[in-house]
């Protein structure tokens, strides 16, 4: 919706006709919020929505909701679709194609998976059911699937509305995004919160009481008793139609596109948003981000090719931030994996520092890593744990590494420094000295 | 003495020796803290010494307390201190020679300045006897006397202390390190506060009581009721002694240096911190910034260089970041003025974001000001007004500005994304945005 409001803009419904195909209830909404609606957070589900289908037709966009498209005939420029209540099929030609079909969760094909109180939530049906359970149900027992982005926000959401929470996680750590080493920090705050996280447990299975509904949550060394179970394994693309029509997937199953966000081979067909992969700046390789502000920035950059205007998305960097409680994770660029993928030679130093000036209340600690390019220098990755004031600060590092700056450079970097809002020297500064000397040393 | 420390490390004892002279009574102390000491934010004075005289002697710095430096003999290579208490003198010569003499408040030569109860906040001596008289005092008026950095936070201290604040500023609005139009806001903030914000407004004098004490403060219209007296008028580079040994200032009164911090022309001196003027990278100028931050920057730099190492200060783009009890106030960059006396021309926009996702708790308003140069669409400046979260997104564009980006180029920056952290369009995206389609038209 985002590229055919764009489009809109650029072209008037005199110049350009726009169909939109939706199969779900709802529109423009943030998947993000869903947590914290689930949390309690945010009061309603409606707050969580951006734009109604009302809203968007009153821009005149033909948007025909709960339609789902079960064809792209490429070579006959048409899309065939399908109501889903009357399952009535029609054909619908096009002059300029956008494929935004998302992404869909990770479903583990394990016994039980499918029992009443087994719960994902990517869509905004999925958080209403989610809650419906925990309405209707007595115990206060919660297992999380899960400890990434979504299983750790999904931990806050249900420790919020006053549950016992269990994360069983298939890694050596949670947060695999992070190197193991900062996500043993998140494993030791999450713990500190009353969490209880079973790392390198692999699921193997849903047990089920006498009506059928979820009691515990199976390993191969244990069971966790379970009232209930959200599933945050992670998404896939979800690229079922576009792999039939026979467009090119990349190796995480994504639509590849070009830089205007054109599908790669193709003249009339863009893709952006959770279905395709992105290039990263840094290691030079594709991707797949399932993130809602890249895919709002696809959405803007279609609609403005579709609309006769011009825009590009040069990539990504990596940037991710989140949090639990009051705990605050982020990282940006590669971690040490990725930099070894990418063939790339590193070091990497670890900091302690605050939020604050030490002096000023309020001061909390907080652990940045960074990774530097041997010899060059060039900022590789950054990666931070802490508490309030320590997510956003990842901006830095991201700015940097989209510039290509070296750590060297990045020590004098002008921040913004008063004590209520950092150290005199910034964290991601004492990070940067610490990386120059580094660098230094692995070469002499 | 974050000179001498790094020297120090880089070279011991047996290799260089290093003598420090300071005229007051500490060393190494956070005057940026003391508006938050004398608040109550910080309990107690040695909170805000980082290091003293022990500890640098320890590290085997020949540190002379209560010594003044009162001449520069560049051609003899050595300087004349005199002991504060006893007045006795002596020369001690020199290799290499830091200067490192700071900034002096200013203070003008108004009827009543000298009075009991008018007060400036520079040294900790300074912060004790404001603390002094705010005890000794029965009444609960206090009148601020300028409206940058140190008056806004001066104002907060002494709210937070329980008094009736009034803030007399020259300018025609608060926080002249902001355009007008964004110093308004600050404007109606404080005064939201409860803040009498008198602007506009030339002090003329200090009327005092029967006993000596200031009892109000007047300007050219009005008088304004006193029972304490804050000044924060701003300070300039104390460079008497620099400048009467024929060294070179510039049009601001600081010393000008190399990129080494090297005072020019000369071999052997090197000046740094508040007494320097810095290179302003956006506009190309030399610009006089007293902050500690910059500060410990030129420190690490010049005992780096004079310990036998190489580093080098590039400049600044003018950060900084501010607060009065909820407000952040942040600029870097250029302001209007800055950028027509720098030769540019440019567009400017205005946008209203939040903190965080406008359906998550706590999201609160924020203003952002964007100026960039027209054609290139290089980003110029920004500045940004808002409530807790708003302060440190400036170091986006401080990186940004540091990297020479463009607008566009900015729109697509990978920052961090969640709810609690930001909308899925972060406010400098937003600006970025809008700068962008500015700049376009003001060439179409």
């Amino acid at each position: 919706m985002s590229a055919a409001s764009q489009a809109r803009r650029l072209r008037g419904p005199g110049e350009l006709e726009i169909v939109a195909f939706e199969r779900g209830h709802f529109t423009s909404f943030s998947a993000c919020g869903i947590p914290y609606w689930v949390g309690g957070d945010v009061p309603e589900r409606d707050r969580l929505i951006a734009r109604s289908p009302e809203e968007h037709r009153a821009r005149g966009i033909d948007l025909r909701m709960r339609t789902e498209v079960v064809e792209i005939d490429v070579e006959g420029a048409r899309v065939r679709a399908r109501d889903v209540e009357s399952g009535a099929e029609s054909w619908t030609a096009y002059d300029k194609l956008v494929i935004a079909t998302g992404a869909r969760p990770v479903r583990p094909d394990l016994p039980g998976v499918d029992s009443p109180g087994v719960h994902g939530v990517q869509t905004l049906d999925d958080g209403q059911a989610l809650l419906d359970t925990l309405e209707a149900t007595q115990g206060r027992r919660a297992v999380v699937v899960g400890a990434g982005y979504i299983g750790v926000e999904m931990a806050e959401a249900l420790i919020n509305r006053g549950y016992e929470v269990t994360v069983v996680n298939r890694g050596k750590e949670p947060m695999s995004t992070l190197d193991p080493d900062m996500g043993r920090l998140v494993h030791k705050a999450m713990a500190g919160m009353g969490i209880t996280m079973v790392d390198d447990a692999e699921v193997t299975g849903f047990r089920t009481g006498d009506d059928g509904r979820v009691r515990a949550v199976a390993t191969e060394d244990a069971e966790y008793p379970a009232d209930v179970v959200v599933l945050g394994i992670g998404v896939r693309p979800e690229t079922t139609l576009a792999e039939a029509a026979g467009l090119p997937l990349g190796e995480r199953g994504g639509l590849l596109t070009d830089l205007a966000m054109r599908v790669r081979g193709q003249d009339d067909i863009w893709a952006g948003g959770d279905c395709v992969e992105v290039l990263d700046l840094v290691s030079g390789r594709e991707r797949h981000i399932p993130l809602g502000t890249h895919a709002n920035k696809h959405g803007q950059i279609i609609g403005a090719n579709v609309g006769g205007g011009y825009a590009t998305f040069p990539g990504v960097v990596g940037t991710a931030v989140s949090k639990v409680c009051d705990l605050e994770i982020a990282r940006t660029g590669l971690r040490e994996k990725d930099a070894d993928r990418a063939g790339l030679q590193y070091v990497t130093v670890t900091i302690e520092s605050t939020s604050r000036a030490g002096y000023y209340p309020g001061a909390a600690p907080m652990t940045v890593k960074m990774l530097a390019e041997r010899r060059t220098g060039r900022l590789l990755g950054v990666q931070i744990v802490g508490r309030e004031g320590a997510g956003k600060r990842v901006d830095i590092a991201a700015v940097a590494l989209t510039a290509g700056l070296t750590v060297e450079q990045m020590t004098t970097l002008d921040l913004g420094y008063a004590p209520p809002f950092s150290p005199v020297w910034d964290p991601i500064l004492v990070a940067a000295r610490k990386a120059v000397a580094a660098v230094r040393s692995a070469d002499s």
